[in-house]
C-alpha cells in the first residue's frame, strides 16, 4: 500500500506537526500558569513556520544564538529579539544595523571588557544598545555570579554611558546532566534565585533591571514557581529528543523530529542493516552517550513511529547508518528489513540533527507533507 | 596592525590554499607513481573550486556520497562520477535523470536484492546503468567478500539484463583506526588484494570487470604497490585533519582547514576562554576521542596558525566553545586571550566541520580571501 511519505527522498528530517503543537502548548501553558512570558530559543528549529507557531501560541519575543537568525526573523516581521550569546566586539556593527532598521534587539555581556567595547562602539557611532547581563547560575558556561562585584561595575559602565539596561538572564545548561524531577526542580530554583538575586543587586544600587530571564528546557519544565522572573527561555522543547527523554522531561510520544531513511544493504552474518542516514543526516551528536540510556546515533522506529527496541544504531559513516538487529536470523532480518524499506530515526539532539538539513518536511495529521526551509550558517 | 582576516565574520571555515595545493599534489603524484588514476571523493569539500583544483592537478573523475553532489558537479561540467553508496531503489529515477542528460554515472550495489531492483527499474524504463559492485575488504561496512558466491550471482544478474559491469570497488575505512605505517601498509595490501581477487573471480567467469577501485586516505597514502588496481579514491587528503594526524599520514603543517573564531568571554577562576565557535561551527565530531591523542573539539592555534599546546577545547555548546588554558594566572590569561582576539581551531574531522558552513573562506598565499560556497543537504 502506498504510504504518504513514499514521495520523499531520503534522508529527510520530518516534523510531526500534531506532536510539535502539543509541545508548544505544553510549555506555553506552563509559562502562563507560572505568570511569566515565554521567549522561545529559535536555535533549535531555525525555521520560520515553527517560530511563528510558537508566537501564535502566545510566545512573546524570541531568543537567537546568532545574528544571522536575528536578521532572518526580523526580515519576517519578528522584532523583539534577544541575542543570547555574549557579543563579540566585531559583531556590534551587525547589531547596530539591525537596530537602525527598527529591530528591538537585546545584546548580551558578562564582562567589563566586553561592556567597555559596547560603550566605546556606541559612543563612536552615537547610538545606544539595549544590553542584558549574563548571570552564571550553575557554573557550566559564561556569566557573572550574582554576588560578583563585577556585576555592578558592568551595569554602571553601561548605564553611565547611556545604554539601556534591559535586564539579567541566565541559562542553567547543566540541567541536561540531570535525570530526576527532584534535582531538576532544585536546579530550576537555583537558576531562578541566582537571576532574581542579581536583579536585586542592581536595583538596590538604583540601576534599572526590568527583565529577569531564566531558562533551559529541563528547568522551564521543572520549576515549582518563578517568583521575580519575567520570562523563560527554552529551545528544544519544541521538538524534544532522546537527550530530553533521558533527562525525563518528555515521553517518547513527544518526540516531534525524526529522520526518514531507507535500507540500502545488510551484512547478514553480523545482523547489520545498513541505511542511507549516516552522521551527515543524524549529526555526530552522541548526547545520550553518558546518560542512563545510550541510544547510539538514534532510536530506530518503523515508518509509523513504533520503536524497534532490538535495533541498535551503533555506527555512523558519512552517508551510511549501521544498525544491529539482535537475535534475528538472516532470513527474518531480510524479510523484516528488506532493501528499500523506510524507517524513522529519532535523534539524540534535535538542534544538531535539524542543522544537517536545508529543510524540514512538516507532516500534518492527514499525512500531508510540506517543505519548511531552515537557516544554515552565520 | 590590521590582519588580512580582520574583515571576516566569525566563525568562518578557512582553507589555506597553499597547503591544500600541496596535499592535492602529494596524492596525485603518488597515484601516478603507483600507476593508477586518482578519483577524489568530493564528499569532503563539496566545493567546486576545490574539486576543480583536484581535476586540474590530474585527477580523473570524481566520487560522490550523494546524488545531490553528482547533480551539482555534473552541472559544472564534470561527467565521470561514481556514486559510492549502495543505491536505494528509490534513488534510481534520479540516477536515470543524470544519465539521460549525459552524465557517465556509476552506481553501486552489494546485494542480489539491490541488483534485482536495478535490473527491474532498468527494464521498466528501457535503460541500462553502469554498475559497480562493492567489495568488503575489512568488515567495517557494506560490500561482498571476494570469495562470496553472491558476487558472481550479482554480476550475472546485472550482466544478463544488459547492465554495464563497470568494475569492483572497496573502501578500507577501518584504516582510520590505525596509527602506524606498518599496519597501514598491511591494510592497504589487504584492500588491494580483496578487490583484485574479486575482479579475477568475475573475469574467470567471463564477466567484464574493467575497473578495480580501492581507497581511503590512509591506505592510498600507505600502499607499497597497487598491482591490478586501476584507480584510487580518497577524500579527506585534500584538507587533512586531526584524525588523519593521529593516524600518522600527515604532519601538522598539512592541515588546510581551520575555523576562525573570536574570544567572547572568560571564566578566570577556571582558566576558561570562551569563543564563538561551538559545536555548530566545529561539528560534534569527536573522532580523536579514542585515538592516541584526544584533541577535544579541536586544536587551538593562534591567528597565524601556531599550535597553542596548553589550550584544551574540552566543551562545545551550540555557539560557545570552552577552552581551558592550563597554568596561566588570570591577568596573563586576560592579556594573552583578550575579548575580541581571533584564534584558529583545527578540526578533528574536516568532512564534518566543513559541512557546518555554507561557504569556505579560501585564503591564498598573499593573505587574500574569497568565499567558496559548498553544498548542503541531499
Amino acid at each position: 500500500m502506498p504510504h504518504s511519505l513514499d514521495h520523499l527522498e531520503t534522508p529527510a528530517a520530518l516534523i510531526d506537526l500534531p506532536t510539535m503543537s502539543r509541545n508548544i502548548q505544553r510549555l506555553q501553558q506552563r509559562a502562563e500558569r507560572l505568570g511569566v512570558r515565554l521567549r522561545p530559543h529559535v536555535k533549535t528549529s531555525k525555521c520560520l513556520p515553527v517560530i511563528k507557531a510558537q508566537l501564535a501560541a502566545g510566545a512573546q519575543g524570541i531568543t537567537v544564538s546568532t545574528l544571522h537568525e536575528a536578521r532572518h526573523c526580523f526580515a519576517a516581521g519578528i522584532d523583539d529579539i534577544l541575542y543570547a550569546v555574549a557579543i563579540a566586539p566585531g559583531k556590534l556593527p551587525q547589531a547596530l544595523e539591525l537596530q537602525r532598521h527598527g529591530c528591538r534587539l537585546g545584546i548580551l555581556t558578562d564582562s567589563l571588557e566586553s561592556a567597555r567595547a559596547i560603550v566605546e562602539f556606541a559612543s563612536r557611532h552615537q547610538c545606544a544598545f539595549s544590553v542584558w547581563i549574563e548571570i552564571d547560575s550553575d557554573g557550566h558556561r559564561g556569566g557573572l555570579k550574582a554576588d560578583d562585584d563585577t556585576l555592578l561595575t558592568v551595569a554602571r559602565c553601561l548605564h553611565a554611558a547611556g545604554m539601556r539596561l534591559a535586564g539579567v538572564m541566565t541559562h542553567a545548561g547543566s540541567s541536561y546532566e540531570l535525570n530526576d524531577s527532584e534535582s531538576l526542580q532544585r536546579l530550576a530554583e537555583q537558576e531562578r534565585l541566582a537571576c532574581v538575586t542579581a536583579a536585586e543587586q542592581l536595583r538596590n544600587q538604583g540601576l534599572p533591571c526590568p527583565e529577569v530571564s531564566v531558562g533551559s528546557t529541563p528547568t522551564a519544565l521543572s520549576a515549582a514557581h518563578l517568583e521575580g522572573v519575567t520570562e523563560v527561555r527554552a529551545g528544544v522543547y519544541v521538538f524534544f529528543d532522546l537527550v530530553m527523554h533521558n533527562v525525563g522531561v518528555c515521553h517518547r510520544e513527544d518526540l516531534a523530529l525524526s529522520v526518514l531513511t531507507t535500507v540500502i544493504g545488510h551484512q547478514l552474518d553480523k545482523g547489520w542493516v545498513i541505511t542511507d542516514a549516516g552522521w551527515m543526516a543524524m549529526s555526530r551528536d552522541r548526547g545520550t552517550q553518558r546518560q542512563r540510556r545510550d541510544f547510539g546515533y538514534g532510536q530506530v522506529c518503523s515508518l509509523e513511529g513504533e520503536w524497534i527496541e532490538a535495533a541498535q544504531f551503533h555506527t555512523a559513516n558519512q552517508e551510511h547508518g549501521l544498525i544491529t538487529l539482535a537475535n534475528l536470523d538472516s532470513s527474518t532480518l531480510l524479510s523484516r528489513f528488506p532493501i528499500g524499506l523506510r524507517l524513522r530515526i529519532l535523534p539524540n539532539h534535535a538542534c544538531a540533527t535539524g542543522a544537517q538539513f536545508p529543510a524540514y518536511q512538516a507532516l500534518d495529521a492527514q499525512g500531508n507533507t510540506q517543505a519548511w526551509s531552515r537557516l544554515h550558517g552565520w
